[in-house]
């Protein structure tokens, strides 16, 4: 036993990591996947002036990045037409949202989120001792209407909603959740992950304020951008509550590279429209080879596809399996029954085409893996 | 005001930063630095194989970093003959300390530290509501013995000890260390940050344990590998200990290339041995500028050098200012009597030139501002 003494909460968690990481996943199955359809990255890359950026960054890299991202920040004011101070950075979404559940979660304390949702939100609310509330999704997207009926039974401090939404793909257009923002009830704040935003239509974001004080939306540069391995995000709201995350962010945590790269990203509007392109040819490519087999895509407002096996858990799970043992690195949404689905990032073409040669085989073994524990 | 209703906690939390960046100063004073050693960087850079490594692994930033830093690890273990489960990457040691004080403080719980030591740490102990007990520094050092009796009489749960000492630069042998141990409160902690560790004198870091309960000791690769704007750091100690971080870590955090960067720095022991030479040149060429100025340099362990005004904090400051006025970063102590002194970050001769060239300028500036405002 160590000598340090864990708080109660501290000691009460789990050691567990939300999410197992292919890397994990190769070391375990000895052998490197072919194709890395899983995490929601985008194999296309990042822009080749973001890239070049970092590279040119890394030569002063035995420097602190800039703790206020400056030049960052302001830039993002510029594009989305608002003040710096409505906007703070940091480490990808994951690292706001453990910033914000600190500012606003203690012991006892509820948030209200979708079943099945993003499971790093609720890693964090359980890590400072909220309480997660849960609704079903409806009709395989989340249920905006229902979330806020259960954030006014539990008096909740937080609802989670990610537009477009993962793991399912769909999305809700911007002015229905501007709509709703009246309907919260006083004191709840609405967290919007808009992760996928840069690949979804563009009435999913559209008629969303900037500064509204019932709501705080979350973006990153890790998918349009292309850049997840760089760690860089950033959260947009009213600046009483931006300002708030300088209580405790870890302000000279962001990588100078990441905060150069996420500059010349942003500027580079035409890469987004090719990624944007790329990222429809392929969804279109994932529903073309699922219906060959029997599978149906689910609408995608993002850069991945669930495609609905048409069976149930158990059966998306050993698909999963069946793909891994094909080299082929694919996740599946958690909970029932949207559990029926797999769920396939877009890719390059090369990775398509071994997806669908990888399809026929990997349903095989999901086959005969039930046949054989039936 | 924000719909957002922030923990009583968060809720009084002032929205400071620990330090101000040279970038914001430079945006003060409407002019870059022409010198930057006011954040014991390493201006000597990363060896070329580190920046080879991340400049190869920005090919692959579209995926996400290891979140288990697997192969960082492993090299670490070889590196420090122990196991990889006695070892966490994180994000530098201000990524470490927050994760480590979330984990064992809570309203109330004390710490303690010396007078004057790394504010970060302080921060996030006050960002979980912990009792700051603080020593004053001894001899311009560290005073081990104190903060152990203080830790006794307060029941603090952390010790915060950095070896080699920021800012004054002074250290204490492992032994001494190691030899302390016994002393220590039951259920207290002692948290070594050995940030400037690879530039130590070798007898300051012998005879540690690696994975004694009662010790934590936390690693950069920002100071002697030069790669403070990368943001990675480890933390070693017991198993027990380093497995809770899971607990509370971003998992997904890491910078992908950081830790390619971080892989490559450990294995290139020349280039390491290439910075220890040249930050023995600079300290010894800091000394020198100092005393044909009539200021003094302490002995250092470290990448900077705390030079003795022999005068006063006030006097310090205008010197401090003096310096910016000249377009040059340095810093100084918070408290008396060590804020009587100037800290000066290593460099190379370009920059222990243009500090030589703007010393007796920065002097008369100090002093005409004092005279200004007797």
């Amino acid at each position: 036993m160590s000598n340090a003494r864990l708080t109660p909460l501290a000691a009460s968690l789990p050691s567990t990591v939300p999410f197992t990481g292919p890397e994990e996943l190769e070391r375990r199955r000895g052998a490197p996947f072919t194709a890395r359809l899983g995490a929601n990255e985008n194999g296309f890359g990042p822009s080749p002036l973001a890239l070049a950026a970092m590279q040119d960054a890394n030569g002063g890299i035995w420097q602190y990045g800039d703790p206020t991202s400056h030049d960052l920040r302001r830039a993002l004011a510029a594009h989305w037409g608002c003040e710096a101070g409505h906007i703070v950075v940091g480490g990808g979404i994951d690292g706001l949202l453990c910033d914000l559940v600190r500012l606003t979660v203690t012991a006892g304390d509820n948030i209200v989120t979708s079943l099945g949702a993003y499971p790093t939100f609720n890693y964090h609310v359980a890590g400072f001792g909220g309480q997660i509330h849960t609704v079903p999704y409806r009709n395989d997207g989340e249920d905006l209407p229902a979330l806020i009926a259960k954030a006014a039974e539990t008096d909740a401090k937080l609802i989670y909603f990610a537009n477009p939404d993962n793991p399912m793909g769909s999305y809700v257009p911007g002015t229905e959740i501007a709509a709703a923002l009246d309907a919260l009830p006083q004191g709840t704040l609405l967290v919007l992950d808009e992760a996928y935003g840069e690949l979804a239509p563009e009435d999913a974001l559209t008629g969303l304020p900037m500064d509204d004080p019932r709501l705080i939306r979350m973006r990153t540069f890790s998918k349009g951008y292309g850049m997840a391995g760089a760690r860089i995000g950033y959260a947009m709201g009213h600046p009483d509550l931006i300002t708030a995350f300088d209580k405790v962010r870890n302000h000279f945590g962001l990588n100078r590279a990441a905060q150069a790269g996420a500059l010349a990203a942003l500027a580079d509007t035409d890469w987004l429209c090719h990624i944007r392109a790329e990222v429809a040819t392929s969804r279109a490519a994932l529903a073309r080879i699922g219906a060959a087999h029997g599978l149906t895509a689910l609408p995608s407002a993002t850069n991945f596809v669930a495609l609905d096996t048409h069976r149930d858990g158990t059966f998306a799970r050993a698909l999963v399996a069946g793909f891994a043992a094909e080299g082929i690195f694919i996740r599946m949404p958690f909970v029932a029954p949207q559990d029926r689905c797999i769920r396939v990032s877009c890719g390059p073409a090369r990775d398509m085409a071994l997806f669908e040669e990888a399809l026929p085989r990997a349903l095989a073994h999901a086959e005969a893996s039930l046949t054989a524990t039936a």
